[in-house]
């Protein structure tokens, strides 16, 4: 590792230059080990076998479905409309007894290098597990396929080791070692990637090294005059924002993932936050960044805001999806916290109209914080959502409805709904929601207040917890997203929205739903974020089959114009485009860049381009030979 | 070359996909090749030994400074005042009887390669020269060092060869041929590089082959729905700009070159334009981008808005300097014709008041299209270059003067001055203005009119031709930049300065000028603009010298934690630091893309890292004995 003579985080003494009056400005007492929602077994907060934490959850009741859960305001709710919308979509009836999986009893035996044990525990003082739990728990993400194979027991190939390095010259020990000794590496942060990004590849025959980096969550400075902030890449978005608001500060950065998701994984996926339009996305947001590889420490020597050096490698660095190297600190810029935050929803008679306020609202960039546009069907379900009891239902809404329906001579089966977060001074914000409501009429939108709009929002973190619940009940279902330019908004809705329907017919899936909403807007075009999912229980296969759909979606989604992805990455479980993607001198490029970075290739995950096509020379010895090298998808 | 089935170019029938109404949207009727200011022979309109149009000049007339060029409102003016500031500053008397350099009689012998040339003629289209001055007018960019050889005869080795692409597919064809025999190509696009990206370099012992981009210069598509816009990278930022304004819609890319600088120079070396604030650097306006490399065209298949798909290899052709391929169609954004533009200008107590000023509207965002802040030694320059008798100066000047000295009670050596540019609606631009005085008057800053202003910008275009005239005049001169984070920003423009007269002194160097602005503003921090110049009339050597300094001042630069560039790029004359700015890593890295794109180094510009270390299996042959392979700074 060549000796750094101005490391990221050797820029506290740096501006502390004299005469320059910074030392106010760079908050050093700051610099701490942040206390986690997250314990260092995760386990014991989070669901081995699902999304987010084990007292959050849905559940069947006396034949109805509710949500516990004190850290959000459905926790507690009785949901009967939302039982209705289940069992009438997929024609069931909610079984209220059934257990959730258990724990398998044994797990895979682990592969061991003993030589790298040997020198971790001699010359490091990283602590390491060789539990089965630990090990499970950071052997895949989020996708559908990775939580089935949880429940079914079917993961073959887990960590063989889990290590928690505590800061970014830990990283260093340990990719030296690893590299040294041919043992592979899988940068783990918050576990919630939905592209297979995390999954073992099943067929590697190195030992494998979980290297978890929930213990490097440091916020290791704070410069209120340049308003950045230094943390290190393990500390979860909620934790995060927690520490940077008790300081009058935000990043602004958040993700649908963000109460669990890491600084590190934002970078390595290109994140995208729900407040981009504000804050930007991740790309926006990194002034500087570090990436450890087996060929040495990547960084931008300064931190100066742009420059003109070459090629732009925090753009190597953002997107590398665990495959170059492990991110240990992030330089991000921050805001002061806003004065005024207000939420607004709209109505439109029908999507076409929605969308076209949205690209109009773009062509203007007059974007507030938020604006998602729901189709009728996500609109419905949103409804659906509500609880019986509480601040935001009952006459409130039977009125509203009325309003809606009635007065404005509106087709309910058609009307679609947008939610907006206005964030900034109340001046501001008043000048932002007047722009848009303005707007809004001229395309037949009208206000249908902030309740619904503040519930969108407050939905989002509980909607992440269905797809376990319905995998429970029978019905396997996934979100999946794009980007397109916005002359063929509108028409990949549709064709996508049909293609899935189609595929159902063909296959004889007749319950299911599937529903989109536009949740990101930019100059030239718009991010697409689709629902899908249908009733399993007389399926075989329902992953495999599911997938088979997704793919013929994503296909669909491509002839379009769409792109592979917005902003969940390739993974592996759309590695099967990403050659076309970026053009055969693409993909080569990325594999050369690999190739020098990693050349024994230890972070061998097999994301974007499947591992063999990655590095052909570097897998370290033929794979067991019951075991197929096809990533989850591509055989399809 | 790979079969592309998705090719920028390739995107207009796609966008007229039935049923969306794109028919309109995408205007394919303006598919056209433009007509450029800047004829196929560029010596016939612009001048082959300067900056600039040959009917424009400054020059000395009765001992009086004028300047002639019907293109500037400037043109025909007498510069009484400049001429007393250039006396005074380097004591010396307008020399008005010195001719200007003659065209050089010889030209070095070209370096022929017959197979190449054979096929060149046998197998394709493209139109080439072997003329002395066509390659002669190809073989640099604007240092100071380049002109200075061009005046002086100089340079030993220029392009053998000068071709003339129409399209990409015609560039294919030419880098093929070039690979297969072992050419080396320098892709030429305006000439205007202050770096010397584009200067040949002096110890290549191949046939040099200028790609001149200028007949590659179609308007491809233009989509109105998307606002995005085609173009052949060859075009000319003001033929670019003037074909938009017809349609009512504007790129609003404007570096200081953008007469004669090209869409396909501004990707290679990450241009700024003036009003980034409103329309973004051309980072932020690039959508898709090809680039021709001896391995295969690389771009991105979508023109989506945003994508997570691996690393961004936009970010690798964006500030490639001419080094890894050859950019050919570029996809921007464009954006509606702003109604109102209008002008203004604050004067301020002192330039640190000012830098506070600039600080706080970055903080609130609320940037107008450009804000730039002089500092007192640019501000008396700036009044200086009034002309006598013209509609911008006389009583009214005289009349703010002593508004500005006596009721205000301002040191007329301290006081600075910041122009303003705003554009967009009437009511935007009306409120914009309202903030922005009112943040200056937080910091004693107060409107010095909208006509301070307007002149300030006029004159940014007239500035680039002083540098000749000074030189003829015995004052070598050249400008030089950075960016840095906001709390060292006044510190370095003090440290600068200090160590620029340090080094004068030093050298006794008793006539010069030493000044800086603050051009643009970011969330973390400012791009900083320095002028020197000194009389060199009594020193053997004036670029050594100047050069000499000016990489002590690049390294005080560093030291204040400023960056290597923000703009300019690294090219020849910066890449001395390039390898500390980008880490051992970083260069590692470049070097292996560079290997891997350009395998037997026919982009051999030498750019970034010297040519022997980016590349040190692929020289083709030895270099002269009698030459040096240093670049030229790198040996200060």
């Amino acid at each position: 590792m060549a000796a750094k003579r101005n490391a990221v985080t050797t820029e506290a003494p740096e501006s502390s230059a004299p005469g320059e009056g910074t030392a106010l400005a760079l908050d050093s007492r700051l610099s701490k080990r942040v206390e986690s929602v997250i314990p260092k077994k995760r386990h014991e907060a989070l669901k081995w076998f699902g999304w987010g934490y084990n007292d959050s959850q849905f559940y069947g009741q006396d034949g109805i479905i509710c949500f516990r859960g004190e850290k959000y305001p459905l926790g507690g709710c009785e949901l009967p409309s939302f039982t209705k919308w289940v069992e009438k979509k997929f024609d069931l009836r909610v079984d209220t007894t059934k257990p959730y999986p258990q724990l398998p009893r044994t797990y895979p035996r682990p592969v061991e290098n003993a030589p790298f044990l040997h020198e971790l525990k001699g010359t490091t003082q990283v602590d390491y597990s060789v539990e089965g739990i630990d090990r499970l728990v950071r052997c895949h993400g989020q996708t559908l396929n990775d939580i089935y194979s949880l429940w079914h027991h079917k993961f073959r190939r887990i960590p063989d080791l889990v290590v928690w390095p505590r800061c970014h010259d830990e990283v260093v020990q340990l990719v030296r070692l690893a590299h040294k000794h041919n043992v592979m590496l899988v940068p783990f942060g918050g576990g919630t990637s939905v592209s297979g990004a995390i999954t073992c590849p099943q067929n590697e025959s190195r030992m494998i090294c979980a290297l978890d980096t929930s213990q490097m969550n440091r916020l290791l400075w704070l410069n209120r005059e340049n308003l950045t902030v230094c943390f290190e890449s393990g500390i979860v978005g909620q934790d995060l924002e927690r520490v940077l608001r008790d300081e009058g500060l935000t990043v602004g950065h958040e993700p649908d993932s963000y109460e669990f998701s890491t600084l590190g994984g934002w970078v390595a996926t290109r994140a995208s936050g729900m407040k981009k339009n504000v804050y930007g996305n991740i790309e926006d947001l990194v002034v500087r960044v570090r990436m450890v590889t087996p060929s040495g420490t990547l960084e931008r020597e300064c931190s100066a805001p742009r420059v003109s050096c070459g090629p732009d490698f925090n753009h190597v660095i953002l997107g590398s999806e665990g495959t170059l190297g492990v991110i240990t600190e992030v330089v991000l810029k921050v805001r002061p916290l806003p004065s005024v935050r207000r939420y607004g929803s709209l109505a439109f008679p029908n999507f076409e109209q929605g969308v076209l306020f949205m690209r109009e609202v773009a062509r203007r960039r007059c974007q507030p914080a938020s604006v998602r546009l729901m189709d009728n069907e996500q609109f419905m379900f949103g409804q659906a959502l509500k609880p019986e009891k509480s601040w935001w239902s009952g006459v409130v809404d039977a009125m509203k409805q009325r309003y809606v329906t009635s007065w404005k001579g509106i087709d309910l089966n058609q009307i679609c709904a947008a939610t907006l977060l206005f964030e900034g001074d109340l001046k501001d914000v008043q000048r932002q929601e007047a722009l848009i409501y303005e707007i809004a009429a001229k395309f037949q939108g009208f206000p249908a207040g902030g309740q619904n709009g503040e519930r969108g929002y407050i939905l989002t973190f509980v909607i992440a917890y269905i797809r376990d619940f319905g995998l429970h009940q029978g019905i396997v279902a996934e979100s999946f997203e794009t980007s397109v330019p916005w002359d063929r908004c509108s028409l990949l809705c549709r064709s996508v929205k049909q293609r899935v329907v189609s595929e159902c017919s063909k296959r004889s899936i007749n319950y299911y739903t599937i529903s989109c909403r536009v949740t990101q807007t930019y100059d030239a075009g718009a991010c697409i974020y689709f629902y899908f999912g249908f009733r399993s229980t007389d399926v075989a296969d329902p992953v495999e089959l599911f997938e088979a759909i997704e793919h013929s979606a994503r296909d669909e989604i491509l002839s379009c114009g769409g792109s592979l992805s917005h902003h969940h990455g390739v993974g592996k479980i759309r590695s099967h485009w990403y050659r076309n993607a970026v053009t055969e001198t693409g993909s080569s490029l990325y594999s050369a860049a690999k190739r020098h970075l990693d050349p024994k290739n230890i972070f061998a995950l097999g994301n974007l381009l499947p591992l063999e096509e990655a590095h052909p020379q570097a897998v370290a010895s033929p794979p067991p030979p019951s075991t197929s090298s096809t990533p989850p998808k591509a055989k399809l």
